[in-house]
């Protein structure tokens, strides 16, 4: 059976979001995000999912930053979770009963008015993990848990409340990495992920770099910079965009990124979790660059047309 | 005296940025980042210091958030700080009457390699903030704690260990922001931020943005794009520039993204904590646009030049 490393004990988001992306996977819990990129670089699991967006447990830029220096890792799939808690008790008990809750402090602070409205006096703990926080509770450590949906499959606990969130609408998004390999197939509805490093340190690089992709038809999904250390000034970029380096499109952009950037790592096509289609404009599809590699082709060749 | 807010118990990381900042102030702590906000909006604090980088404690993305939609406040300051730990322990403790050790989740996972090559088989607990574990260590719930270097003059602790990091030359970046009134005085080394929300849902309208500011010699120093929360495919842009609004330049530039854009928050220009110059080149300057108003109200007022 194929194996997918994640940010555990078991129960956390990470967990939730790998049983989504490969159901059939044994799930492999390891102690930080960074260290499932290690297991599976090492060989010790095939897949790792880590947060990469809006994460709930985990320092993303820790992650982004170990993606972008370390031995290549590409995505070959992405989760988008919506952020909503559990409340989770020992069997029988009752918010009467509850005395302590805990929870990792990012998702205290986001149920921060849910439990002051429904858990006003109770004092809130800390854990490493929101399913770490319902280990506690089965330890007696604590009585309640802030925890993930998921975490009630794993914990002989009860359910007191779910759907708990402050602000609706939230989500976390998960990449699914593997050693580089053959890629994906194309799937008509896809997204490609870089991180770049500009080559020259200059005004207006990264309003070039955009302009490329622009220029192809290629629409944005998310951009990031983070300094580079030690470099003042300089910046490593992550770019997400719609689109897979099979099509023309985008290999010609990654092509012109190339020429333009001192380092650029590809992180992988894969399928969009949302599937609005990804399919090129008229005049940037393969045919439409064919038909002018043709053309370039037969000037060179000294015919005109 | 005046008062500044910040995530605390005494002794955060955000405690000692606030402290940098304004060494002459009340320091006024908080339970939360965006709290912080909320405190300065509502009049019960002059000044909030919060994390909007690379932050070890609370979550930067909500943060980021939170200024972008609520009540408007803008910056006024911003401060670096090197990431690196404090060991504390009670007095007269040493390495080796540690049975375990406590911070927030993203500190221990900042120190992972510290901590298995000097304390490998002790414990390791969450707490809410690095500064809540210095208060554990006291009570004798824990008997170390991983804290800012700025703990100690808080709490009766020992420090054992100073400028612990797993990686060298990180830092986290804090604002000071204040409700909305007159900006700081142009330095010749300052920074401007806004966030903005594009006017149109089309490929390339960020490159186009950007653009803006490249054509008017603007050098971008951060990018950071969030889903905007129930609207598919539309992003609100964190963007941070170098020069004051009090600039022609600037200014300029950030009319043309007023029209670009559905909405443009102005978050503050004040001076950057690195105080290299950012004056403007020889085209750009705020003699150019004078001149070059000059000779369009000559052309409308029917000379030619």
């Amino acid at each position: 059976m194929p194996t997918i490393a994640y940010f555990g004990p078991e129960g956390t988001f990470s967990e939730q979001a790998a049983r989504a992306a490969r159901p059939d996977h044994t799930f492999v819990p390891v102690v930080t995000v960074p260290e499932a990129l290690t297991t599976v670089r090492q060989g010790r699991a095939d897949l790792a999912c880590v947060p990469v967006e809006n994460s709930v447990e985990g320092a993303v830029s820790a992650t982004m930053d170990a993606l972008a220096v370390d031995e290549p890792l590409v995505a070959v799939g992405e989760v988008v979770l919506p952020i909503t808690f559990s409340l989770l008790v020992r069997p029988g008990a009752t918010m009467a009963d509850i005395k302590s809750v805990a929870s990792h402090p990012h998702a205290l602070a986001q149920v921060q008015g849910w439990l002051g409205a429904h858990l006003p006096d109770v004092p809130r703990f800390a854990s490493t993990s929101t399913a770490a926080a319902a280990v506690g509770v089965l330890d007696g450590q604590y009585d309640a848990a802030i925890t993930a949906p998921v975490a009630v499959e794993h914990y002989a606990l009860d359910v007191l409340h779910t759907a708990i969130a402050d602000v609706d609408d939230a989500v976390t998004r998960f990449l699914v990495l593997r050693r580089p390999g053959a890629l994906p197939a194309p799937t008509g509805s896809d997204r490609t992920s870089i991180s770049a490093v500009a080559a020259y340190q200059r005004t207006g690089v990264l309003a070039e770099m955009l302009t490329e992709l622009a220029l192809r038809g290629i629409n944005l999904s998310r951009i990031e910079s983070r300094p580079l250390k030690g470099r003042l000034g300089e910046y490593r970029f992550y770019l997400d965009f719609d689109g897979h380096i099979a099509e023309r499109r985008v290999g010609d952009a990654l092509a012109a990124l190339h020429r333009r950037c001192q380092h650029v790592r590809f992180l992988g096509s894969y399928p969009k979790a949302d599937p609005t289609p990804t399919i090129a404009g008229l005049d940037n599809a393969d045919e439409d660059y064919l038909a002018a590699d043709e053309w370039v082709s037969s000037l060179r060749a000294g015919r005109t047309g």
